[in-house]
């Protein structure tokens, strides 16, 4: 990595609660030098955390900034007793929702001079401390949500404890946070599920159609329904937001056809506002690196499913110095073959195409 | 390929309409042998068509199948003169919508017995016989729909088309059709579509923070809105079914977190039972080769982004013999690095990452 090191948070750094996060924390401020210890209520995964080096067992010391890494039901309490206990300390957390959790803590008798909230874009649902990994949060966006009463030098210690673990700030109000991440992650959540609660009473020969366009929508219903309905409550106002909003374009495009099925052909307009739009705001999600999403060429490829095949691919491509800027395999029901999908900057997908077919590559088109 | 090859479909072939699909229908048909005819009211599509050795132009034969590949709103009108224009001949359709043509084509005149719909399952939206496909249709799945009066002999002939043209035949009724596709593919449209209009009124600063599952659930709202109209309007009645019940699950949850939102916290089990069942419909959906989809180990690498990193990584895969089930490529905001994620069967992940690990590199945890 050629970015510069950042100057390192002041330890030591007290971790409250020893799970993924909180010790992934642990490990990335210890692999910067930084002091650090940990407090968890089950001894089991104390002693893990501890065991792979992510810090002390936490005794007398006065910690510079605790770090609250408690399941969501618990954090506004531990936050509360953290911040009355260490008087000093700055206290931050990572809590995937803010304002109530934040609201509440400081009414329990919180600190809000030292109080920063964070939430780290961290993705994979791994749990505990055999899960985490130093590096969780290298490149990860992690929000920080002060209120307006915390003090700027107490902002400024949790933003270097974030560019410590690796990840790159992002300042925003509580109220804020929770709008961004009920529109991007918690609605949409719901919207797959709703979406995918619709395949379970059909008929198997129609589920057994469904293109890779289902499979992207319903990837996320999968995930585990506890955890999800913790975060969906604590997150209640600004998700009902937003799927309010997705209700009613809905509706509005289900009056229209309701209309065109009753023989009233004239509610085209409706619906094409409905696409457009959608269209346009997808346009809006930034794509590779921060920049707005390219327009990618994409080539696609033939390979039979056995070891050695992708190798082959991409061995391909890169003797031919193309970049691969995504990678998509489509499965073809029944055949023991699969339609891999590669796109790459309109510019170079001649190339590509060449360097594959001279290789001997089932090429399929491009789009 | 090692799958016999099918008995060829009796010729000549007359194809109305020199797309995309009925060109590539024409080059597969060729491939097999097959004499097949061309017309196009468009004298340059026909023109690129038979120049790129789809077939001839129409003269004087009496076709044994007629292919009516032209768009949806003009389907029926096609059909029913080809009914008459050829009074012996099968005649087929690659409408992706069946109920309503078929019966509107009937309607205006076309001979049921005679007529067997089809829509192949083919993908991609490039358009033009100039992206045609003499592979297009291989492995692909395409659903055939005869009407009651059809007879067996015609429904065969179709059969026969498509194992021809390369691709798996799947047999339903018109009504089934529509409802499959409106299920797995035309309201999974509008849902995407409705939620990725919510993104384009947002503060910027929320769009920004968008991970994997956004960008999944918004990918098919990119389409083209024209395309999609003509498709939603002539399947109407099915869609709406089927949004429906989206709307009325989304409704359970908003009004369960509403109820929340004002302090009520009794109504966790109706979101729990929604996402529950999300996660039960979603497991539905067949997997690789048919088979209901298997739970894959993921192991997740971080890679430079740059030629050869990808090849580099597959290599490793391939040399180990594991076989990789899935790729996905995750990209960070603002880096130039994306993270990896390999499925494979659970039994192999393992030695994948002793296999990569040792050949260094950055292994990030399995899931």
């Amino acid at each position: 990595m050629s970015v510069q090191a950042p100057i390192a948070v002041a330890g030591p750094v007290l971790v409250i609660g020893a799970g993924l996060i909180g010790t992934s924390i642990a490990l990335a401020l210890t692999r910067a030098g930084v002091e650090v210890c940990l407090r968890d209520a089950d001894a089991e995964q104390l002693a893990t955390a501890i065991r792979r080096g992510a810090g002390a067992e936490h005794a007398l010391q006065q910690p510079s900034i605790v770090v609250v890494a408690v399941p969501p039901r618990y954090a506004a309490a531990v936050i509360a007793d953290a911040s009355k206990e260490f008087p000093q300390a700055t206290i931050t957390d990572v809590t995937s929702v803010k304002a109530g959790v934040l609201k509440q803590a400081i009414a329990e008798g919180a600190d809000a001079v030292r109080l920063v909230g964070g939430h780290p874009m961290a993705g994979r649902e791994v749990s505990g401390a055999a899960g985490a990994r130093k590096d969780l949060f290298d490149d990860r966006l992690w929000i920080l949500t002060a209120t307006e009463q915390a003090a700027a030098d107490r902002q400024e210690n949790v933003r270097r404890l974030v560019t410590t673990c690796g990840a790159v700030p992002v300042l925003m109000t509580p109220a804020e946070h929770d709008q961004a991440v009920a529109l991007v992650s918690h609605a949409p959540q719901v919207v797959s599920s709703a979406l995918a609660a619709q395949l379970l009473p059909a008929n198997e020969q129609f589920v057994a159609v469904a293109g890779q366009g289902l499979r992207d929508m319903t990837r996320i219903a999968a995930s585990d329904s506890s955890l999800w309905v913790d975060i969906l409550s604590q997150n209640a106002g600004p998700v009902s937001g937003v799927l309010t909003g997705v209700i009613d374009e809905l509706q509005e495009v289900l009056h229209a056809l309701q209309e065109i099925a009753n023989g009233d052909p004239d509610h085209h307009e409706i619906i094409d506002a409905t696409l457009k739009a959608g269209a346009k705001g997808r346009s809006r999600i930034p794509g590779k690196h921060g920049n707005p999403e390219l327009a990618f060429a994409e080539v696609a490829v033939m390979v039979e499913d056995k070891p050695g095949e992708l190798a082959r691919l991409f061995v391909a491509a890169g003797e031919a110095q193309i970049n691969l800027e995504d990678v998509r395999i489509e499965h073809v029901l029944g055949r023991p073959s699969g339609l891999v999908e590669l796109s790459v900057r309109p510019e170079v997908s001649d190339s590509l195409i060449a360097a594959l077919t001279i290789r001997g590559f089932d090429v399929r088109g491009t789009a």
